[in-house]
């Protein structure tokens, strides 16, 4: 925090819309600002090859309004990019003449590869992916790239994207089941060569993005944003039947879907469809990322621009946005997680290291509420992690560290609102992660890491808890012990703690 | 943001509780971290006059622990500061001599007048009280302060307490209306001379707060804290009738009072009771500042110790917590003001100046939100506006506040689940509130005050608004013209933006 952040706009020119975003980093990063227009550069580009006068001067219009912004602003790091619409017209570089001259923005026109691989540098960044497929369904064109040990191992585009899919196969207002099956056929012969297409895949775009919110609406989910959901085969097929069954003018009434994608989404649909056949993929792992994080990945991190683990990338981001106490929050970290250890190891619950993982993050954010008010923190950290997001974590674990952080205080776990999300055995992972947060905050209470670890033994139907410090613990011991309660309904056991 | 923020520990050595409270300050302040302890260090004070060994070895024990607490999270100025139970206490120079042997603190006593004066600086700093009495209610005795043009004009204590009036009156289970009158008429007894007694009065302590918290309850308003609520002679009236009809232990069972405050709650009601009655006092206006922030304030504050204008001091501090762009924010709320005058001026709205500070205050904190993420600031607008709080500003206007700055963008405005507090027009408030900040936003949309003004004309049932800028401003206009929607339906006026 002693520094101002270095603040970084990416501007993405694309086919439909234009998109000015704002990132600011500071031993953290996000996304801070965001300007949109749909200005459809692309109109009328297919027919004649060129960018038409008219949308060219909608083009430099908002390409000014953008330098404004960026010039008021102060920001400097601007990175204007571009992708097909502008590189395929053949009047491309009359465009980018005119934008320089009048905005002075330096539009960098991406090639094909350049464009997938900061979609597949966004997924790998957002998501757990390291073998498998990253899709990038846009309007004209569709990326795959394949990831072998989290480097792009092949990237490749194919003229599949949704708008042009619509025109040529469901450009009325019905869709047949006939156009329907023609469409995922010419997918399916368009890929015949991508041998290598299947295993895990994370999917990127505002198609894929909808699709997934419909899916959420579908299965009754809370709406937490689609980060990290689990798009299934089998949820994407109910939603293709439900879609088709409509004129596409009534598409956006099926709940989830945004008016502004209804035309285009039952062919968006039936294209990612005809991929996951293709792949025998089950599911698609959304992410919210997409091309302009890939351009600021690239900005942030030295090649090979990947966070080195993105689940943990994600929690100390989120923690160094709002926290002020490192060392305290590390060391109730390691006290939860070596009681947790030694749980595991007595036989009091299986010793799962993905809910250790989850324990460990709800630890490292537990305070961050303290951000918006002291009274209530534990609920606003619950606010926080759920509002600002951590990319790597799906949207059942991100609402299970929540729940966690809600409760290291005050009431009995539950997870109320959050229930839809639940998992068979979530509610004891909760009340286990909650009881241990609780008394590791109590431990650290005096903040100075007087309790350096604990012994813990469980024995004739109790569990005796040894503090092993660096001087008198008697404050740590009576602290934690008024706090026992939910220790014991979890474990279902006595607790006695032990200086 | 440059230097790290000062933090102030203050310890409030109370006669039923030590707490210790942290503030940060860095161009905004705000508490950050608290401990509490229920120590009881006045147990058996009254019989005996001297604090005994139990109770001093518990204070101790505490007081260790905030030490503890202090060094290890580097608070080096530190503000021990006690009250009633070791004023009163015959050994307590044995006992202070103890605590800063055993633990280093320096504990400072207070005198009565002193303590009253740092309730007063948390009143006077937290409401707009600038002429009335400060009401301030403990265990053990009671402050009044009378307030003329925002000074201390006369600072008087009697042993009024809660828990005195009690073990007084109060003492047995059953509570009879016959013990009651006795109470209150002790009370108007004991106030005889206080002839100042009357005109708005604002009250702090814990007993004010909880009886605030079940008016809520009562009146189905919903929780959003007590900062600012008015609690009326009426509702204080029905709650005492409430309290008393149950014993003593089913006291807690009224919806809003903790249960560590039933067996004291009926009393501190009383005397309330009779404190309004001797003052011919309609409401009393509460503050969840105290004591604590009193010290903290007189540190924070040069003499005379007070804001100069509690409200804007509010906005202002919130805002400063969260946000980056203070030219941005305050020319949208110059924009939007200028707007709302003009419309004034034309007869489409009366002018209230209360509205008006409403909507400067949304316009100066609309995008707070953008601290938690980007995607739906707007709703974590409202969400900080009304966790982080407004003090000054009463539940109704925090949560107009809170519902302009939400509706900045997207959605048509309405209350909501803040239903319950609207009062007459203020869907009406709301709507002009919304439509002007979402014009203003728009004119500001390329962030460099190129809209230096508007000027508006309403004429032939139509309203004309003309840009005033320092170049082209036709972006802007662009811009607005898309969200001319809302003010359209909330001023029942076609709007013609022009150039």
């Amino acid at each position: 925090m002693t520094d101002e952040p270095h603040r970084t706009a990416v501007i993405d020119v694309g086919s439909n819309s234009f998109r000015l975003v704002v990132f600011s980093a500071n031993g953290w990063w996000k996304r801070v600002d965001e300007i949109h227009e749909a200005v459809r550069i692309g109109a009328g580009l297919d027919a004649s090859g060129e960018l038409q006068p008219e949308a060219m001067e909608r083009a430099l219009r908002t390409l000014d309004l953008y330098a404004h912004f960026c010039r008021a602003t102060g920001l400097q790091d601007v990175r204007p990019v571009a992708t097909s619409a502008i590189r395929d017209a053949a009047n491309r570089e009359a465009f980018l003449a005119r934008a320089r001259t009048q905005t002075g923005l330096e539009v960098r026109v991406l090639s094909v590869e350049e464009e997938a691989r900061y979609g597949y540098l966004a997924a790998v960044n957002s998501t757990t992916l390291s073998d498998g497929v990253v899709l990038d369904l846009g309007g004209g064109s569709m990326q795959l790239v394949r990831v072998v040990d989290r480097r792009a191992d092949e990237l490749r585009s194919w003229p599949l994207g949704a708008v042009r899919m619509t025109e040529h196969f469901l450009a009325e207002e019905e869709a047949s089941r006939k156009q329907l099956k023609a469409l995922r056929a010419h997918v399916a012969a368009e890929l015949e060569d991508a041998d290598w297409l299947g295993g895990r895949m994370a999917g990127i775009g505002g198609t894929v993005r909808n699709l997934a919110a419909a899916a959420q609406h579908a299965a009754g989910l809370p709406s937490l944003g689609v980060q990290g959901f689990v798009l299934t085969r089998e949820a994407l097929d109910a939603l293709v039947e439900e879609l088709a069954e409509r004129p596409s003018s009534e598409r956006a009434k099926v709940p989830g879907i945004k008016p502004a994608r209804a035309d285009l989404i039952l062919a968006g649909a039936a294209v990612i469809q005809a991929v996951m056949e293709a792949g025998a993929i089950e599911g698609i792992e959304v992410t919210e990322a997409g091309l302009r994080e890939g351009v600021f990945f690239e900005s942030l991190l030295g090649d090979p621009h990947l966070f080195e683990d993105v689940r943990a990338e994600s929690v100390r981001n989120l923690s160094a946005q709002f926290h002020f106490e490192p060392e305290h929050v590390a060391h109730v970290a390691e006290l939860a997680l070596q009681m947790w250890d030694a749980l595991a190891a007595a036989g009091l619950h299986d010793g799962d290291p993905a809910e250790r993982e989850l324990l460990w993050a709800a630890a490292m954010l537990h305070d961050v509420g303290a951000a918006v008010d002291y009274d209530d923190h534990h609920k606003h950290s619950q606010y926080l992690i759920l509002n600002g997001g951590l990319p790597g974590f799906e949207p059942r674990e991100t609402a299970l560290i929540a729940l966690i952080a809600r409760y290291h205080r005050k009431g009995d776990p539950t997870w109320g609102d959050l229930e839809a999300l639940a998992g068979p055995g979530d509610q004891e992972r909760l009340a286990r992660g909650a009881a241990l947060l609780r008394l590791a905050e109590q431990l650290e209470r005096s903040r100075d890491q007087i309790v350096r670890g604990t012994r813990l033994h469980a024995e004739n139907g109790a569990v005796r808890l040894e503090l092993v410090g660096d001087g008198d613990v008697r404050l740590a011991q009576w602290a934690a012990d008024r706090e026992r309660g939910l220790f014991e309904q979890a474990f279902e056991r006595q607790l006695e703690i032990v200086a």
